[in-house]
């Protein structure tokens, strides 16, 4: 169990500290990069020596946060004295080449719900839309001014965990944050180009045979992608790339549940990711799979059977699903089942 | 010419009126509907009659604005005596149906630099990123209070035109209005699904169709995708649904013009738009070839030609102006070409 702190408290904890280590999580997302990094920059703003280091190589299109930085990451030039995680819910996100650190965090700043508590110090703020956001009021009470660099930083996080402000998790509060960091003079126009208008053509690619592949099931409330392994080897696509597809079925008028289904790297199984609006339980689907996740996204995964009894097994625990929502639905509200 | 009014002097003015006609433009948008919307239960809250009218039918999606009303849409049951056009460029674009009221526009509240100043007054603000944006000033001066119904017609014409608050034209004070709006009981979750998590079948095989016709030109700086009017008529889309697919090819790395080619319904030519990320003229690429528009987003017809012939043309036109761009790069900026 962590010591639970408020933005002050952990404020005042970073503005003690030196020779700061930041840890992101594996398969770093512009959240978390952009908290640690805007962490980072306000630490050296206070004179003080601070890193990031990530498990995983990060991503080209966040060189914007400082290219220079990002060739010597994961070389750390002093001895960590305070160890912070940032965005990172659980240890087993830090990956194999930071888990040395596992359990030596001295503060975690985070806005999952999840998070399992292994650091000394905990500020947590589940209804922060991004860490980005949380971070904004830390770097604040450290009396570090936001300047564009730090903005750009904490921007960064803010769309991408929210979906371009698009998510149930965008407050009031996300956009005066926006507000400010645009004030602070962070260049939007070039993180948007970065981000949302230089999709790889690999990824087009992909996304070509995800909708040659779509189909409609269960009276199309149900929709499914499939992506056989050849496939993603032949568009080319880097691991993390297939992601980004699988609220397209969800995202179809009349389809409650979106299912992906993608042939594993060693062909001998299949990842299933599941996504609904919410009002159908993803974790229940694939929880009867052997799997787990949130009410709106989750997943599993089935190995050792043809890909037919696997799409046969997926749609049955959905009809049970979306049956037992009905029912919910005709009990809780004496409507009409959805059609 | 149109006597050029600040926000406190329209506010003024519809403080005065009674019995006013709000005219929306035609293929109407959230930023039309929005604003038009928002001022029209404006001026029910300080007891006016005022009605919205367009010359299309407005599509399902906006419903939420007040389904009733949408209904008795085009039937007037009082004699106009104030007329309002928001977001209105040019009178043209009224369509057929409401050309009647061309002439006798009192006042219009728009945000496009191209106004054409057809209202004897003219509210106008271009660094407005959404007529609604302004719209929000306008009813704070007629001093109504902004309650959730009005800021949720506010609110779609935010998120809209600003390709969720990633558009170029987003401010500050962009943000700051999603704030407000957001403050005032707006349900953007709501919105968002209907606008974004709500997508057609037809409008998914379309993207299908439109992802299978895209090829690479020019050493993959443009990209041009195709779609013959027996595609689209296959696959069941209304007339504006295509639109939204011409910021596909421009979107892709490397890619600095994108074309989307679409058959007329007549099969006797072909209405070409040009997306580019404002370093190339769209403008210029098809001016060349009869047409125009703005740096970013261009369009022109071409008829009586075969379609590998206007393709040709096209690209030519395109080539030409990636040329000429270079050399503006290679002496302005004294740097290497773009590849």
């Amino acid at each position: 169990m962590s010591v639970k702190l408020d933005v002050v408290q952990a404020a005042e904890l970073l503005k003690k500290a030196d020779n700061v280590l930041i840890l992101t999580h594996k398969n770093p997302d512009g959240d978390t990069l952009g908290s640690g990094y805007a962490l980072m920059y306000a630490l050296h703003r206070l004179g003080k020596q601070a890193c990031v280091v990530c498990h995983d190589l990060i991503p080209q299109r966040y060189s914007y946060f400082d290219t220079l930085h990002f060739q010597q990451n994961n070389v750390v030039d002093f001895v960590p004295q305070y160890i912070v995680a940032v965005d990172l819910a659980d240890t087993s996100l830090l990956g194999e080449s930071l888990q040395q650190y596992a359990e030596r965090v001295d503060l975690c700043i985070d806005h999952h719900i999840s998070n399992r508590e292994y650091a000394k110090n905990l500020l947590l703020s589940e209804n922060a839309a991004a860490t980005c956001e949380l971070m904004f009021d830390v770097i604040e009470a450290m009396q570090v001014e936001i300047d564009k660099q730090i903005a750009e930083c904490l921007y960064t996080g803010l769309v991408t965990d929210t979906g371009c402000f698009r998510y149930p998790s965008v407050t009031v509060y996300t956009h005066h944050v926006a507000e400010r960091l645009m004030q602070a003079g962070a260049d939007t126009r070039h993180i948007h180009h970065v981000l949302y208008e230089n999709v790889r053509r690999e990824k087009i690619s992909l996304m070509l045979a995800a909708l040659q592949s779509l189909r409609y099931e269960l009276d199309g409330r149900c929709a499914i992608i499939t992506l056989m392994r050849d496939t993603i080897q032949n568009c080319g696509v880097t691991e993390g790339e297939p992601d980004g597809l699988s609220t397209i079925p969800r995202d179809i008028e009349g389809v409650l549940v979106g299912v992906t289904i993608r042939q594993l790297k060693n062909k001998q199984g299949y990842k299933i990711s599941v996504r609904t609006e919410g009002t159908v339980n993803a974790s229940k689907i694939c929880h009867r799979l052997g799997g787990g996740g949130h009410i709106a996204a989750a997943g599993c995964t089935i190995s050792g059977l043809p890909l037919q009894e696997v799409c046969s097994r997926v749609l049955c625990s959905v009809r049970e699903e979306l049956d037992s929502s009905e029912l919910c639905t005709l009990q809780g509200e004496f409507g009409t089942p959805k059609k």
